[in-house]
């Protein structure tokens, strides 16, 4: 007697993250999923890497936070159209509060999306999105032993960018330990040191991220984890 | 007719809570819930806090992670008893959770248990330990928002500590501001400046620690937050 296999049912989440992913790429429009701790420097990095994609690439950027619009003022002083999420409390964005987003930043006429995660280096792992593309944003006053203390993230993540490393004097952070820690995780990992505040690495990141989303135009490159 | 009114009913997690604590109490054992993000300086707290306690206090410490027993290995070192919880992806520790660890670390002949939180600057808000002091912990590196974009757990905190005061000539950190956001949650939060690493401040925080832990022998003092 054979035993019916039932192939993984998508959750509820997951099939709105598929649909956001196929509007996503019917409008033509590359996503990240940012993600860090709080204070990481999440904001920082959408705005530090924007005027280097301009103006051949259009931006827009979705906020996320559990209170407040202090995030999205910022990137709106910046002159990117912006819609900021309050979370009421949720500890991460899902993939219909990315949605309902939507209804207030049209996709016409923009080639990148960031949607910047709650400062959260745990929960959000667990949601997609409908991404393409899982950014973990690491920072150096965090401490070098956080892929071994959150693995989760890290093992999910694309690519990972740690930040403030103008700041690697003040710090005893060892470089090559957070580099072993990601790489047991996985071994070919994308990983960048950038500064957002001087600039540093931010030619090298972007170059990357230019690249990776001409890739992802072809079909068979597309990924799943965001 | 009178409309019976059902009266709040715990919840599991707060009926263990509170049995943690009677047996804390029973035990004579002040216990501080140390909740911060990742990267704040939770176990450097700890660390920073001990050796001025000694030796008329004698401290316990529960450690949570999500993985890995780094932050358990720092305060074994320093030969202070500790067990390591691991949450296994878990975001939050919960009552159930100290109470297995306590399992591993007897109670007799300690004064003082800090309990470790995860790194996580949302979801321990919501999940009593049974602890007496609810510890916020928030450093310079972060940012001086995060009372704003975190005001749950900026609310439940019955005391608001502020690290790596040490390095506010290299960030855009404006104390007031931090300050006002606190207060604008509660207005009478005890607020501390410090830093582990230099020992700022250190001596201030744990004068108010010692008086807080006296002052709980009275029972009208007793908090419920944590």
């Amino acid at each position: 007697m054979k035993i019916p296999v039932v192939q993984r049912i998508l959750s509820a989440n997951d099939q709105i993250a598929a649909e956001n992913r196929a509007r996503f790429d019917a409008a033509g429009v590359f996503v990240l999923n940012v993600m860090a701790s709080p204070g990481a420097g999440k904001t920082s990095l959408i705005l530090a890497t924007v005027p280097r994609l301009l103006p051949e690439v259009q931006v827009g950027v979705i906020e996320g936070d559990v209170a407040s619009t202090i995030d999205a003022d910022r990137i709106a002083a910046a002159g990117i159209p912006v819609v900021q999420i309050n979370t009421g409390g949720s500890c991460h964005l899902d993939a219909p509060m990315v949605r309902s987003a939507l209804e207030q930043l049209p996709l016409a006429g923009l080639n990148l999306l960031f949607v910047e995660n709650v400062g959260n280096l745990i929960c959000p792992a667990e949601f997609r999105l409908g991404a393409h593309l899982a950014v973990v944003l690491s920072s150096v006053p965090e401490g070098h032993d956080k892929p071994y203390k959150y693995p989760g993230i890290f093992t999910g993540a694309d690519v990972v960018l740690l930040n403030k490393v103008d700041l690697l004097p003040h710090f005893d952070f060892d470089v090559e330990y957070f580099r072993r820690g990601l790489e047991a995780l996985h071994s070919d990992i994308p990983f960048f040191l950038i500064s957002c505040r001087t600039g540093e690495g931010m030619q090298k990141w972007v170059q990357w991220l230019l690249q990776r989303r001409g890739k992802n135009s072809e079909p068979q490159r597309k990924t799943q984890n965001a």
